[in-house]
Formats: structure tokens, sequence, C-alpha cells
């Protein structure tokens, strides 16, 4: 293994307590960014308070959420002078996303949102339009959104945080994610692992996450259970997940804010300090050749009321401190004087009139208290990944492929060819290019890649690891949580970098609500100019449906396609490559895309070749295509029906099929087509990728009946193929959730996807077929009588066992096909 | 608040240690465990190894995971001595689900196997079965699956031990839940946040988790995170996690066996005596009439070799305590006569002459170490739920109804109005339902259950907690984990109770894998005859796509229901009520129901009545109809279009899109259909609710052009309707992921799903319209620029706010539609 060796510029400065100058300069930056957000949240007019406040400068619709946002900005405040002073890089990450208000004022206050957003200038009428756009159509989001510049994290649906900062910080040795996780975020499953990623940090070649625990106490409408647990046993909670946890409490029982900030910033310089200690040992240790272990990342508890400075109490109801406080504490400042008194206190409370000067823009004095240029956190270049991202270098993919004769002559593992080549996309991309994987990236028969890095792990060691490649840095990302990877590699990809996930094929659901958000979060960038493009989010699903046999039911479901293909035409890209090169040639352009999600299916066992590299390359650049060697057309005549097949078991199935008609209905003109790139079935008018009906009828024949085997359920071919198919003369097979622990031709028979049954699918499809071929109909459903009743009677009978050959249904399908071409004397040429 | 109290019967027995000849028997049927367990992976033949061992024995197709299962068979024979010393009332959880071998060599050891199934009898014949059909086509799963007596949990999907462990016992105070936790599983989101249950748990009204952190050490490929993290840290993790651990290790550096099973019994009598302690504390502190507050829970944590009792190396590569364990450590123990000795020396390692007599059945002296009857694990009666499922005592709903003089004259909050009904279910069944949700049971308008019960919560509490509330025993389970949600649901569900789950639309994908999963325990439980039918999994969708526009584009995603439709006909069953009188219907069928996922989707907010309970009855009993009193039929002729909705929202465009019809083309023949269950759309070939030909064109009248209104991702109608609908006459409107922060109506502009689009739409599909209606088509279009416009050119402009109505869109959708029932003069009859 070859390690690579970063220079570490971690900056080494240590903290310096702030002077009181300084507090209360910070503490006008805190009241600048809390005014701005109760101004979001309320105001449409009279933004600065120049008059008396009027019902009517509050809007009619109050929407967003006070509660988080005064601890974010709190602690935004802070990191800027920490930022100032140690000059670090950093990002800020909002696990509580809907404190949007907060983060948007922030950037404001820094002069980033009106760099960005030209229109809302720092002074009374951007004010104005700052305050209106919150939440209003045509407006903002009231998440930190794509829209919100800095943002790598819309935190609308919780749990990710951390896995986002992680994924930020891989190979960024120099990053600090300043990361805070919500008390509410920290129930769920995917955040709660994620504490764990430290195990997986380098803290040589990777940045730095400093994760803040901001309990505040309640949810919606409830408490938060770590607020509830007591300090002993929170301090034991944050320790068991290597953490050395500070804590913080401020801002109870009037404490004088100058005496929190005082009390604050001695904290987070202690954490800094920590943190600059930690990266100036490991460097030493590497420089002087000795291994650098796992530290202690020190951490952060920051409990503070919620809705912090806000009203105390609201009609006699606690407010501050309470879960009232969590959306819009004052509901009706609109409707009545007493409430709109309440909000204009509240607002005067900041003092706006000492925070901004007579147009409206933040004092020097407050607005020098953040750092500039690239050194904000809401202009960090990480944050619009797209800007740094730089092309992989690839290598030759054409140089990777497997030799094929013949089509059907040669088997091959497909991810292990697959694996070949990502070897050396590793090797030649040892900083911008990770693989992450649920335990089973050898499973996957990804393997080759370990004969150019390891799998980073920084838990502990024992001897043998090394020969297991285990390394403290190293290109595979290996835990057992989909949901950590998918993060991770989020955080990756948002900052610029390239990346794949491969999974089982059924368990990748865990991630649906996941990916979901990342879909969306795409689809929104296209649509912002600021935001360069991403690299893809690449998966590569194997131990697919059709191979999960023997693990039976439960690893069997296909359905990740049919969820992603509800998301936008524009973000989702569904590949099913059929054998080893269009493996390859499909990965090679899922490498190089951007902004996509690239579903790629691919078997990890033996699977004959179809094409040599040349015709690869041009089927997946046409993405579908007719198969002339493997069907029996006569030129110039329409076939009589076409065979379709998309996934590498139902391309199988279909060339058995196919060859099963040419020998015994010699004069039927068939058509075998393949489809790689599932998104050609669609209508052009529906998907960028989309057909035209002329090339669709070119493909599929017009008014010829088609029988399809598909790989996954059935009806998603019925809804690609919808506008194509006005007549529905497609006839699909495919999975319909029949499985059970059996064989994998069985479970094409429970399915109704073999190849008897195709035969049995054109015969009754085919005009004028029924009665000639009524025997081979028969035949063909005795043979699945013949088949299923083999391993069924026979049940547990050992016998059966003995005779009964596992794979050899498999191993005839193959050899059935492999035979195809030699049948037609037919070449790849 | 009524408390309830529960008798208290948990035995108050300590331990006390076994007698060497205790010891001696129990490892013998350690032993015996273990043979089985080699046995079913590799043998088919000469099971009792009477004869020398022949490759002829071996099975062709080696399946199956060694690695967990020697720790798996240790606990059991553990947890049986104690069962029996102690009477108590156990079963098993097995979240390394995949050594399913145990579990069956236990269960087979215990009489259950043979008793569930007859033909695997407990002699050499019997045996030979056991090993044939495990992981064979007709024979048994290689997991812990339905199949599996005394299995709740199959183990496939890692991460849901606990939460289904502890969903088993709430309401059980009597029952432990002896759960063994994999230290793969342990790195899953949903497994780690589980841990957190125990802040939810009454120690009086509930039972027992009794938590095993099984740590093995390895995964597929690599080592676990909990097993590198050291002693120390991982205490100070399971002690933040509320456990008081007590670690065992066993099994290395050659320990005698006797001595390892000596001190894990005392371990385990320790574990025990707390947990006795516990529960008489509570018992006693509730006599007193003292708050009963969480105690520290005890676990074990289980450190022995991956493998334990495996050949200690295979080829000179270290087996026994190392990864190669996981699956089949001796791959070609039929090919090679060196692996053959090494399998052979194993199995007699057991020394089965020794532990089964001459006819095969296990010797008494070490059958009797295992407890009887129903005290069994593998035959306790919660893990055949069904059979201890009581109906709910339901209250008349119809007296729960809103009273509808006519269609649209009034609104309601449908979730609110079954809110009331649901708090008398609530009250009718203090021990046999739960509501669960993620902190949204209130926002999702459920309040009226607060009147009959609280949200149960074992952390701390404030004063001010009782008023919002939070009780140490309650029928609401509030946590911001929508995994622990389903998890504790499924528990309560599998060991005979019942349950409903309601949830923001968008985020319940968090469950699609879990789901997913519950949904093939149902599919398969169907097919077996001995296990019970238990009641559905209800889910209750609010806060749903169409009423996310404040919230913005990540809270929006209605495909939970295509996700469903992908499982089982016979299982999955989707809702769209359209008012509070049909969602009411709809949830007294659903709490009726037994072995289905029923998905309701039903909004919040204020929405007009359309039916009376009578006709709402009707309505759902049909699943769909005809809403005369909505079109303008002729009697006698067949319509010249049909208006069809699901779902609420559309149901009101609908009925708008109706009115301007009927007042602009008055000569137009419009049917107006409702559908609530969708799964009606479907073929009565396809599902048991499906319509036949006849009568979906009885309903959709025939060669008419329907334009059809729906809640989600449109193309999942045309899949449902697909064989009904051979010449595409149908056209879908739905949810298309448009949608941005913006407000209700323009959410179905953009998505083209509002009354003027309709209408444009029956405008260009009823042949004649097209030229007659230009104007009124373009009004339409004008229409809707008008409305878009108005937000979007004024974008942050505060006149804009000022004088946007922000829910006069909807209401006037509402407004509109209450008067169709009033310009025809119709009224309900």
């Amino acid at each position: 293994m070859t390690t690579t060796t970063y220079r570490t510029t971690w900056p080494a400065t240590t903290g310096r307590p702030p002077s009181e100058d300084e507090i209360v300069r910070l503490h006008g930056w805190w009241r600048a960014a809390n005014y701005l957000s109760v101004g979001q949240i309320y105001l449409m007019d009279n933004p600065l308070l120049r008059t008396p406040l009027d019902r009517e400068h509050v809007k009619p619709r109050l929407l967003g959420h006070w509660g988080t946002t005064p601890g974010l900005t709190f602690l935004y405040a802070h990191m800027n002078r920490a930022i100032r002073q140690r000059d670090l890089n950093a990002l800020y990450i909002t696990g509580p996303g809907h404190g949007g208000p907060g983060l948007v004022a922030a950037s404001y206050l820094e002069h980033t949102y009106s760099e960005t957003y030209p229109a809302v200038t720092e002074d009374e009428a951007g004010m104005r339009r700052l305050f209106t756009q919150f939440s209003f159509p045509g407006g903002i989001p009231s998440h930190v959104a794509p829209e919100t510049p800095g943002s790598i994290h819309e935190g609308g649906e919780l749990g990710y945080s951390l896995s986002h900062a992680y994924g930020a910080v891989f190979d960024n040795p120099d990053l600090l994610a300043f990361t805070v996780v919500g008390d509410g975020e920290a129930e769920t499953g995917p955040l709660a692992t994620s504490w764990h990623s430290n195990k997986f940090l380098n803290p040589l070649t990777d940045g730095v996450v400093l994760p803040v625990l901001h309990l505040n106490g309640y949810k919606i409408a409830n408490p938060t259970v770590l607020a509830r647990i007591g300090d002993e046993e929170l301090e034991s909670l944050l320790r068991g997940y290597g953490h050395d946890p500070l804590f913080f409490t401020g801002g109870f029982e009037g404490e004088d804010p100058l005496a929190a900030h005082r009390r604050f910033a001695g904290v987070l310089d202690e954490a800094l300090d920590r943190i600059a200690q930690i990266k100036t040992d490991a460097a030493d240790a590497a420089a002087a050749g000795r291994e650098v272990e796992r530290p202690t990342w020190p951490m952060i508890v920051f409990r503070t009321p919620k809705g912090w400075t806000g009203p105390k109490e609201i009609d006699g109801q606690q407010t501050e401190g309470s879960w009232r406080s969590h959306q819009v504490p004052l509901s009706s400042a609109r409707d009545t004087d007493e409430h709109l008194e309440v909000l204009d206190r509240w607002l005067r409370s900041y003092a706006p009139e000492e925070l901004f000067d007579d147009d409206g823009a933040l004092r020097e004095e407050f607005a020098s208290t953040a750092p500039s240029d690239a050194r904000r956190m809401s202009a960090n270049p990480v944050t619009n990944g797209g800007t740094l991202l730089k092309a992989l270098r690839l290598p030759d993919f054409r140089e990777y492929g497997v030799e094929v004769s013949r089509p059907g002559a040669s088997t091959s593992e497909a991810t292990r060819v697959l694996g070949g080549w990502l070897r050396d996309v590793v090797a030649a991309n040892p900083h911008s290019f990770r693989i992450f994987g649920p335990d089973e990236t050898a499973s996957n028969r990804l393997q080759p890649v370990y004969e150019a890095t390891d799998k980073q792990w920084n838990a502990q060691f024992v001897p043998q690891d090394r020969e297991e490649h285990l390394g403290r840095a190293g290109r595979v990302m290996e835990v057992l949580s989909e949901h950590q990877c998918q993060g991770w590699l989020e955080g990756y990809l948002l900052t610029g970098r390239h990346g794949l996930f491969n999974s089982y094929e059924a368990f990748i659901h865990i991630v649906d609500s996941m990916v979901n958000q990342h879909a969306k979060w795409l689809k929104v960038t296209n649509e912002i100019e600021w935001r360069a493009p991403l690299a893809s989010l690449n998966y590569l699903l194997s131990s697919h449906v059709w191979r999960q046999d023997h693990n039976g039911f439960s690893h069997q479901d296909p359905g990740f396609i049919d969820h992603m293909v509800n998301k936008k035409a524009e973000i989702v890209r569904v590949y099913l490559p059929p054998d080893a090169n269009t493996l390859l040639s499909t990965y090679d352009h899922c490498l190089r895309s951007r902004q996509y999600v690239n579903v790629v299916v691919a078997g990890k066992q033996p699977n004959p070749d179809w094409l040599s590299m040349d015709e690869a390359i041009a089927h997946c650049t046409r993405g579908l295509g007719i198969w002339e060697w493997a069907g029996t057309e006569t030129p110039g005549e329409e076939p009589q029906v076409v065979l379709a097949c998309a996934g590498d078991i139902p391309t199988i199935e279909v060339l058995a099929a196919a060859k099963i008609l040419r020998t015994r209905i010699p004069d039927l003109r068939v058509r075998v087509v393949n489809v790689v790139d599932l998104m050609r079935l669609q209508h052009d008018s529906e998907h960028p990728h989309g057909l035209s009906e002329e090339e669709f009828d070119g493909i599929f024949g017009q008014d010829v009946p088609v029988v399809f085997a598909y790989h996954g359920y059935p009806w998603l071919i019925h809804r690609l193929s919808y506008r194509h198919d006005r007549r529905s003369r497609i006839h699909v097979r495919g999975y319909k959730e029949e499985g059970t622990t059996t064989t994998p031709f069985d479970m094409l028979m429970r399915n109704d996807t073999d190849r008897f049954h195709l035969v049995m699918d054109v015969i009754d499809r085919v005009e004028g077929l029924g009665t000639r071929f009524a025997g081979l109909r028969q035949e063909m459903a005795d043979e699945r009588i013949h088949a299923r009743a083999f391993a069924y009677q026979h049940g547990a009978d050992p016998s059966a066992i003995a005779s009964w050959q596992w794979d050899d249904n498999a191993d005839q399908a193959e050899a059935d096909a492999g035979t195809v071409a030699a049948d037609t004397g037919g070449d790849n040429g």
C-alpha cells in the first residue's frame, strides 16, 4: 500500500481570551443576527423599526422556526471570532436546518448574501426584501436549503448532519466542519450511529468535525431524550462515542449574555486548542514515522434555552425555554394589540438602532467580528463543491474489458472486471475518489481495489488486520450502515469530490429517504445559477434479486429503481448492463457525469459475455438496441415478435428463449432487443434520454407484440413505455414478489420470467402460433412442472439434494445462451 | 389521567449457582445444539455419524452462517437454565438472524420443532430431514424466518432487534425479551438509537428487555466497531445508553468450556437478580404510592470467538475467532480429503454418541435442562402473537362523525375528528392498543387522545411535563425516530396487539426498508398454517404532499404508496378518504383487519365534508363510487367525460372543475367518481379488491375519456388501472415532483392538478369541445397565469405579501366545492 502524505497546515494558534470590547462587539453581531431572524419570521415592512410597529408591518402568514435559531447564531458568532483569530478553514453544518432564518441572517451580515443575491442589498430596502422573501412564494425556503449560501445540508429531514460533516472533511485535512446536532435530530437512527464516524477519520489525512450537541430541550411537542438523561449519563454516552465533551450551559435564569459569551469563548477555545494539539501531534508522529492513532476528539454540549432571547412568557405560558418556542411563538401579532406589543418589545430588545447604520447596514464595529472572503463560513468554497470539482483521471476502460470472440462464448463476473478498472481509478485519484459500502465491497467482487488501497479504519488494530487490507488511510469506507455510507458519500460529493456506493440491491431501500433528499437538492441546484454542478451519486447494486435465491425472500427486492424513477427525470439514470464490458462502459460514463443519481444494477456471479468492447460502447451509447445476431429477422420485413430484455439474468433467459424459438419455430421472425439505459423506454417528452415515437417503433416494431423480460417489478416497464405503448402490446415479465429459499432458476420460474414461460408468452401472443404450436407450448409447461417438482416434491430428501445440480439451471442457461451465436454462426461483427 | 395498575407477578427468585452436574448437562445441551447446527450447514446423510464420514454425506452446496451460531446456542442454553430455575416467561430475539441453524437446533432440542413439523421426528430419520431441509428448495430459510418456531424477528435485514424487543414487552409486564444484538447489527442507525428505548419503558406496566451485545468481533469481511473501541469506551457508551453492563469474555485461549459455563451462569444470574430487584422495587414503590422512576437496567456484553468450537485453523489460516468463520468455513469438505477430515473431527468433537440415544433423540439428562411447554422460548405464545390476539373493543364510529347537511356545506379537520374516536378506542383498550409517532401526534391533530391517555415517558421529568401529557405510562409513544416507531409497533403487533403509526407523509420513506420486511413476513406467514393472523400495521399519513407548501420541496413526497404497492396484493391496502366521515369509516375497518399493511393518507387541515356517515359507510364499503350529485349525467346515457379523484385535495379540485363545467358547458354529461380504496382500480385478477371489467366500465364508462386527479405520482394510476385501460383513455394529473416554498393552490398549479387545468384537460379530451370552447380553455389558462404571476412576479414585495390571501386559494376551493351541491339543489340523499 502506498501511503499518501499530506502537508499539514492546520493553524497551531492557541486561543486568546477575548477582550471586553471583543465580547461587546460579538454580542452586537449576535443581536443583529437574532434581530434579522425574528424579522424574517414576522415582518414585511418597517424592517429597522424606524416607525412604531403597526399590525400592517406583520406578515399575514407566519412561518418558520424560532426555537433553535438563537443558539445557532450564538455559535456562529463565536466561530467567527475563532476563525479570525486562528485563520481557520471552516464550514457550518446546521443539523436543525429549520433554523434557516439564523443562517440566512449570518450570511447577510457577512455580505455573502448580497454578493450572491444582489437584489438583497445591505440597506433598509434590502432588509425589507430579506424579510419578506422568507418562506414566501417566489422567495426562499424556511430551511437551510440549496438557496442558502454556505449550506451543504438542508436539514429538513433530520439525522444526517454528522454523516455529511464527515463526508465533507475526508481528504480535506485542513477543513473544520463545525456541526450543530439538534437534540431532536439526535434521536434518529442515522444520527445515533453517525457519532461512530470518528473511528474512520484519519487525523492526518482528513479534516476535523467539531460536533456541538445543541440541547435546547424540546422537539415539536415533547422534551428530547438527551436533554433528560442527566449530565452524568450524557457524558458517559459521549465518551462512549469516542469524544471528550466540554459542557456549556448558558442563558438560563437571566444570565447576563456578556457573561455567557465570555464563558463560551473559553469553551470553544478549549475545544479548538485540543484539536490543534491533535493535529500537531499527528503531524509530529507522521514525521517521526510513528503510527497516528485515533485521538479522543473534543465536542461541545451546548445547553441553552429554546427560543433564547425571545419572550419569556406569552399569555402567561412559558415560552423561552419551552417547546412553545419551537416554531412561531407569537402567532397572532397581526391580530391583537397585546401580541403586537410583545413582538415590538422583543424586536427592540436587540436595539436595532445601535446595530445598523443610517442606511441600514450593519455597523463596522460589529461587521468586523466576522471573517472575510473564503474564510466566511457562508462563502467557504467547499460549500459550493462544484466550483472545486476536478474531473477524475480515468484510465481507459477499454483496456480492462474481456475478450469476446462470440456472444456467450465465455463468462465473467462483471463486478470483478469492474473492480480491476476501479483499482486503477483509485490509484490515479488518491485524494478525490472513494468507494463506500456496508461491508460488502469484497462480497460484491470489487476486491481488486485492495491491490491499490486499503479500507480506512481508525479503531483498534490487531496484527492480522493489515493482511485484511485495513489501514489508517484508504479509499474504501466500510461500515455496516447504509445510512452512514450514503451520508458520507453525499458529504464527499457536495464538497466537490467523486465516489460510488456499492450495496446489496434489496437493502439499498434503507436509504430511500436520504436519496430522495439528495435528488431534491440536485434538482433545486439545477435551477440555482451560482451552484456549480457536482459529481453524480453513483450506486452499484449487486447481489441482486435473481441471485438471492439462497438467502431467500427477505433479501429479494428490486424496488429501488421504482423509487428513484419517481424523482425528476433530469436527475435520475438507471442502467442495467447485461455483461462485463457494458458494465465498464456504463461506469466510465457514470464517473464522468454530473448532477445525476446513477443507479447501476449488475450481478457478481459468472455471467456470459455478450458484447465485445466496441460493441458494448456502441450499445451503451445508444442505451438500447437490436441484437441482430440473437434474432431471426428477415431483412426488410417487420419482425413478428420482439423479445426484449433489461438486466443480466433476463438477458440470459431471453436469449435462451430465442434459441428455443429458432430451433422449434424456425420461420418465426424474432427480434431481440436489449435495454441498458432504462430511461430510453420513456417518451422524449418525459425524459432527456427518452425515444421519439419513430425511434421507439424503429426498435420495437410497429404493432408487433413485445415480450419483455425485466430485472425488476414488471409494471415499471409499462409505466416507462406508457406513452409509447398506447395499444398495450408490451407484455412484461419480472419479479412479482414471489420468492423463498430456492435456486436461481426456480426464482425465475416462480415469477414466470424463465425461458420456458417466455416461449409460452410468444406462442400466446403472436397470432396464429397458438394452434400451430400447442404441442410446443405444452412441452414448455411440462418443462416447468418438471423442474419445479423436482425440487419441491423431494423437499428435504437427501437423494434429492445429492442429485439436484445446484447451479445447473443457471449454468445451463449460460451454456444455452452461449450457443446462441454458435448456432447461427454469428460473431460479434 | 387514569393510571392502570398491573398485578406484578415477576418471579422474585434469585439465582442459585449451578451444580457441577448441571453445568455438565448444560454443556451437553450446548454441544448438541452446535452439533445440529453444523449438521444443518454441512450434512445430508449420516446425521449421527454412525458410519465414517464420507464425501457423499456432505451437501453439494453449502449455505448458512456458522460464525454467530455457537454464541447464540450458548446463550440459549443458559437462558434455559434460568427459565427453569426462576420460572421466567421469556422469548429469545436473535439480532443476528442468519444464525438460523442455532435457533432451529434449539427448538428441535426442546421438542417444539417436531410438534410444529411432525415430519421432522426426533430420531435419525428426522435429524436427517432437519439437516437436509436447511437452506434447500422446498426446505427452510437459513435465517430465523417466520418458519422458525419462537421467532418474531427474521434478522435478515439488520438493525431492528431491540426495537422489536421493546415492542414485544410493552404491556407485557411479566415478559422478558432476551435480545441478542450482533456487533455488526450494532453499527446500523436503527439499532444505535434503539438503545434509548429504555427511556420509554415503564418498569411496572411493561416487561423487560435484557440486551446481550454479542461481540464476536467480525462482520462479513471486517472487524466491528464496538469490538475495537476498548472496554472502557464501550462501557462508557453502554452506561450512556442507560444500562449497567456486565462483561463476559469467554472461550479464548483454550478456556475450558465448563469454566466458561460456570462464569457465565454467574453473570446471567447477576443480571436476572438485578432485574428481579428492579421489578420488586417498582411494585413496592407503586404499592406505597411512590413514583416508579427509570432504573438502570442491566445488560450483558458477551465477548466470545466468532465460530467458537469450530476449527481453529483451516489451511493454516485462523478460522475460529476470525471473519473466516462468518459463513461456511469449510467450503470444500465434499471435494478434498483434508477438508472432509477437518469436518469429521469438528463434528465428532461434540461427541454425538454421548448426546443422542440409540434412536437419535437427545438423551434425557440433556433434554431436561430445557424448560417445557409454554416456558420454552421456542414455544412462548407471544411469538405466535395471533394466537393471543383479541379484537379491539371499538366504539361505534358512526357516533363520532360530523353532520353533513349537504356536500361541502361544512368543513372539518379529518384527523381531529378521527382523534375523537381514537380517544375512546384508547380508553376502551387500555392494554392492547398504542399510537406511535415521531413527535407529530398533536401536529397531526390527534390530540383528543390526550383526554384519555398520556405520552409514555420515563426519562427525567420537570413539573410542566404533566400538563403536557407526559406520563410514566400511556398509550402514545413519541420519539423522533421513524425507525423506532416502526420497530416498536411491529414488535407490539407481532406479539398479538394493535396499533397505528402516524407520521408526515414525506418522511415515512425512512421506514421503506423496514416495512418491506414486515410485509414479507406477513406474506410468508399467510402460507404457514400454524402462524395465527396478526392485527394489521396501520399507517396514518398526514401533513401530506399538498399541504407542505410552506415547508417546501424537501417535505413533499407521496411515494410511500408506490413503494407499498410493489408488495404482494394480498398484503397491501391503500386508502385515500376524502373527508372526515370516510376517514372514520376507513379507520374502523383498518383496526378490525388482520394481516395487512394499511396505508391511510388524510389531511389535517380544514377540508369540506362531502358525505354523511351513512353515505361514507356505503362509499367506503364499495371503495369507489359515482357521486351523482356532483356530476351532470343524463339518466340512461353514457357520460361524455369522467372526472375521477382520489385524495382529499384532488377531490376538491375535481368538484370545483365539475362546477365550472356545469356552469360553462351545461350540456356536457360529466360523471364524478371518487376513489377511497386505491386497490379497487386494479383488475380482479391482480388484487382481491380489484374490479371486474364490467364493474370498471360500469363506473368509468365505456370508451369515455377519464380525467383523473390523484393525490400522488400520476403514473401509479396508470399502473393500477393498466389491465382495465387497454385503450389508454385515462388521463392522470398528480404530483410530479414540482414543488418549492409556495401556497397550497400554487402547489396544485405547479403540478397541473388544479381545477383550471382539469377543465382544460376535459376540453382537450372530449371530442368536439376543443373548437367550441377554445375561449373557455383560454380563460382557464389565463386564470392560471394570473394566479401564478401574482405570487411570483411580486416575489418578496411587501405589498404582495399583504394583499396575497394566503389561504384564500384553498378557502376558495372549499367554498366553490361547497356550492356544488347548493347549486344543484342536491342533498345527501
